[in-house]
């Protein structure tokens, strides 16, 4: 998992165990590719103290991660969504009744749902 | 949800941010049906003191529930798991390929292991 992605979904999953200030940095900088001197600029701190803050509160979110593994189930979950997502693509349904072909199209929108949650 | 089974999920999500011994309770309790009596006897507190003890710990995963949600948002997607579960199994797939039919069994296999990935 990349860095960005990995430290957003911690954003996301324990992002409310952060300060507001915390929250509002990491957010800046992992969701909305701010970069640290951009960030120093609006918080009115150096460059240097940006990243201090950023890597002080990657590593909270970090250690909740230690604890609870959420977002590793997630990612998990997310897997297999996506190998039942790529198995039902590759489904004849033209062979199937009206009603049965609806069926396999609304279990798709579901799995999409679930692989998109985090979106 | 009932009180148990939320506290179950709780307890599944959280619980590594108590202690051991208020987890160890709640566990008695919540997931191996121990009574408050059974549990005073092995740790050697009143009865009063359990039932304190267990709700001060429920207190602890609450909060952290009200700010995360994590749980609320496991069970929504564990309703959707259960909706596909559900119109897959009334497809009509005796018309399919075998090799159709089998990827349908394979999707069914991935949702049974999402919705039951708590057991």
């Amino acid at each position: 998992m990349d860095r960005i992605y990995e430290t957003s979904l911690l954003l996301d999953f324990y992002g409310q165990l952060l300060t507001d200030r915390q929250y509002a940095i990491l957010d800046l900088y992992y969701n909305n590719d701010y970069s640290l001197g951009e960030i120093a600029e609006n918080f009115g701190i150096s460059r240097q103290g940006v990243y201090d803050y950023i890597k002080r509160s990657r590593d909270i979110l970090k250690k909740f991660e230690d604890k609870l593994g959420l977002v590793h189930r997630f990612v998990t979950n997310i897997e297999k969504a996506r190998k039942a997502q790529e198995l039902l693509r590759k489904i004849d349904t033209s062979v199937l009744n009206d009603e049965d072909r609806k069926r396999i199209e609304c279990v798709e929108g579901i799995i999409e749902e679930l692989i998109n949650e985090k979106d």
